[in-house]
């Protein structure tokens, strides 16, 4: 993770003061907030405000007029008859918005996510810095074999080797040329005073996908964890899926309650067809069933066996 | 406003706890966060949770890493452009949270802003109270002779009596055989031990659009002032328009310079078309330009001389 | 259903012309187009315009140049594909616009779905018929005994007799009261010259629940089918249902494969929790698990026994 | 622009069909369905499936069975009083699709539109081409010196040989190291047969931000409208308001009537604030107003002043 002093500075100021609020408020949030937490070489995540609690999704679904939580336990019932049935409203009641720096090729991917409110630094209007991403080599891994759209096995050493030097030469130098075509330094002078400098929405132009950029991101819950559930997934991206799990932290810290529900009800369930449904109950009534019968395409069920823990045989 | 007496005690209950929270807070509103505001015969708007205040936009905007916020003329001068030039999203960076007690046919409208988080207090779950919106005489206006959407001149006493009348015995009597039909008591026993109940997702359509319901209603910023332009307007019908003043008071207090910026940039500035802007160049340069040259249709002619504070002859 | 001859006369009018188009069409839907389903007693949904096929969500998935179907084997593969690993946005590049009459308390379960775009029939602006809907006495059915929001037992004749002149009654009722604030005769001229009418936006707040209203209603294939998982569904008010089963018809004769795939992976399926899960898998293993060890909750495992087919004792 | 033979082939091959639909039809859109419509060097767009027409916009306003269209008259008429009033949902009854390639830093704006379905060609499935963007020198502009966002003078002819130099060699350079590290030939087969290749979505981090991508983009007029509002505006960087530009000229085809009345109270009309609107009013009165009375800032007194066609003096 990469912060500079004066931004380390702002940090601690804001975490340094606190202030009465008749909001419902969670003790193991406050203690985190604004913090950044590392993520890849230079990227993070930082929780900078909240809105609601556990108990904002229990008083939305009461539409009550006091705090509208009961018994932890009753809640919980309610927060996982909720999650269970998809009641999905009630988790639209909390908010939480988080400051995130992260290379634009990941940024990409998460701003796919519509219901969500976004302010991105502009690279029209302001100077990135020269910050890229560098996989580690032990994430550096081989096109799959199987899967059009993953990764196989990690490169050797010797490939590695080559693909971080590629990778980090062309980064450096198509940094070194943006600032050649700004021609800005950091105090506003030019660098070289005989030469106008490119507009800043051109330069850009020049900078690679590995590059970071940053924004503020806010959601609500529901969508939260609808995000979550994608790109908290084995499917997903390494490099967006270690956000997506550093997010899954600070929920569990913020939500406890509706980050259990939605651990068992959504990240860590399965959906079953009809026809992989039909094929379950024929399996507990003890018949025997092949994938021809099942209905199953060989991949289905492939798919299937893997899940419900059996052979594919 | 109707309010039971449990009911105010949860109120009264969550008033007057305090935490302490590292969030930005606005006093001002604090001051009546969960206090009902009184709107309409029985309804009422109270605030009852936020994200974020003026500095919040300010902080999005910059995507800073501490409160973002400078001066006051800095930051008043950074919303008021933001305002101006239409960049909307760092508007969407606070978050407002309103409970509110209102008939169903302004539900009706009000749930056509889409951008919003809802959770509606369910007639098919629960059994609504003995709760009607009954308009003040003064309110109580006849069709517009002039505009198929809107009031005319208010009618006369003994119209006026007449209408009350209708409404009033129409959904006392509408309301007794909701009750009649469900046949239960507060309390879940049967009032006539001989009949089984209607369900309550059937009974309640008897009900006419008059009654209240309640929800939970939670919004950016941004759409806020999108709802506040349209429903706090002179064009929307009276009985949505005073819950909308009574928002916009609560923005007020919560984000002054965003408030103040929405007021002078939209809810009392106008919009000129191509046309109107053409004409007002002309006049302004002295040319004498009546509606057949102007290229506005009659009844956009009499509008715009209305706006610009003209004579339309 | 109920439709006017000049009604009837402008949608057979619309149907017996046809035009030279180079979009995608679908013979079986453009059979049925414009053409009123009739649904409850006096409502009904028409499709009056779509946009796509199965073919769009191959042609978007591919981002193809042509139209970018191949074999209907491999495009069932690739939708069915799509449809499993909740790749969703293929989907929402296929729209659709329905025309729906339906009693106003449906209307307000329907407009909770908010991706969608409406035009709603304004009774600010015109007057409403008098239509009304009274269910079919086989329809009338108490309040569940177990499930706070849901129906039992059909009422007994007497009864549903009882219920039924209530609900006609008053339905009338509030609509001659209706008419008489209004004051106005179909052709603009007042019922009783002596007096002025009630403006429109107020008088319709007499109107009960179970009058119709209409609207045009417009949503992509994606979110018309998250509609149809949650109103095609048993635990679905009746009401809402039979429109959600009419509409899942109209999308069998638009996009088949899409339709199927819906059918098997979404509607005909289940999610496991991850408890859940671990249950089948140690009853497919053989083992004896009790509600207890499994971890689920006493009303969960009559569910997830229900769901599987199994006894729950 | 770049269009392959196949891709031609194909499009080729749809536009030769054509079918008959009951569906309202638009000739002269029909006339340049799917035909791409060159944008920048490699760039296009092209209609590739729309739903509705003027009389779409009609009939949803009158919630009407038929066509709901009447004299060319009224329907200008009435579309004139929706867009004035911003009655917008009667303008999201008609959809449109387009088929974009454009320059990965043009998306990232574009993306922000978030009311559209996307479909976007898939770096992590596939292999992008070497196609990039190189500014014609007449758009190669300096940093404005007064607009912190904008352009300035263009540069003169060494600096700009100079800077598409640099743009050039980088952009081929990152490629050249792209198709190494993926080690792939069109067929399939390993560049070199000793190594494995780096994962597609690796290895595309190293391409810059001026390749080009595609994706199918959906939206509805509204917000259509909408974006052109903000991209054809002058304030819109060049390289994506001449996408804008172009859509803007599909819309002029598929719906006269509505851009029309877009382009005369939305794109070639003003907001006035509050303050704008006193100032206004008082200069038509004859007044002598300066800044300062006027109570707007010295930049928004220009501003006003610009657009009112008088000398900010």
């Amino acid at each position: 993770m990469t912060i500079s002093q004066a931004e380390r500075r702002d940090i601690d100021a804001a975490r340094a003061e606190t202030f009465p609020t008749r909001r419902p408020t969670v003790p193991a949030l406050e203690e985190i907030l604004f913090q950044p937490l590392p993520v890849l070489d230079h990227g993070f995540v930082r929780a900078v405000d909240y809105m609601g609690d556990d108990g904002a999704v229990v008083q939305a679904a009461r539409v009550s007029y006091g705090r509208g939580t009961r018994k932890v336990s009753e809640d919980k019932g309610l927060i996982d008859y909720l999650m269970r049935h998809r009641h999905t409203t009630p988790f639209e009641m909390a908010e939480i918005k988080f400051h995130v720096k992260l290379p634009i090729f990941v940024a990409r991917q998460w701003i796919r996510h519509r219901t969500a409110n976004v302010n991105e630094y502009s690279a029209r209007y302001s100077i990135l810095d020269r910050e890229f991403y560098l996989p580690d080599p032990k994430h550096l891994a081989a096109q799959s074999a199987v899967n059009r759209q993953g990764r196989g096995e990690v490169l050797s050493g010797a490939e590695a080797v080559r693909v971080l030097k590629l990778l980090k030469d062309d980064s450096n130098r198509v940094y070194d040329h943006y600032e050649e075509m700004l021609n800005e330094t950091p105090d506003g002078t030019p660098r070289d005073a005989k030469r106008r400098g490119l507009a800043r929405e051109l330069a850009r132009m020049n900078l690679s996908l590995n590059f970071y950029t940053q924004w503020y991101w806010k959601t609500d819950l529901h969508n939260l964890f609808h995000f979550l559930s994608l790109r908290a997934d084995a499917h997903a991206q390494y490099e967006i899926r270690v956000y997506a799990e550093a997010m899954l932290e600070v929920t569990r810290r913020w939500v406890p309650l509706c980050h259990d529900a939605f651990v068992n009800y959504r990240l860590g369930g399965i959906a079953l067809s009809a026809k992989a449904l039909a094929l379950v109950k024929a399996l507990l009534a003890g018949k025997r069933v092949g994938q021809k019968e099942s209905g199953l395409s060989p991949r289905e069920w492939r798919e299937a066996m893997a899940a419900l823990g059996r052979e594919a045989g």
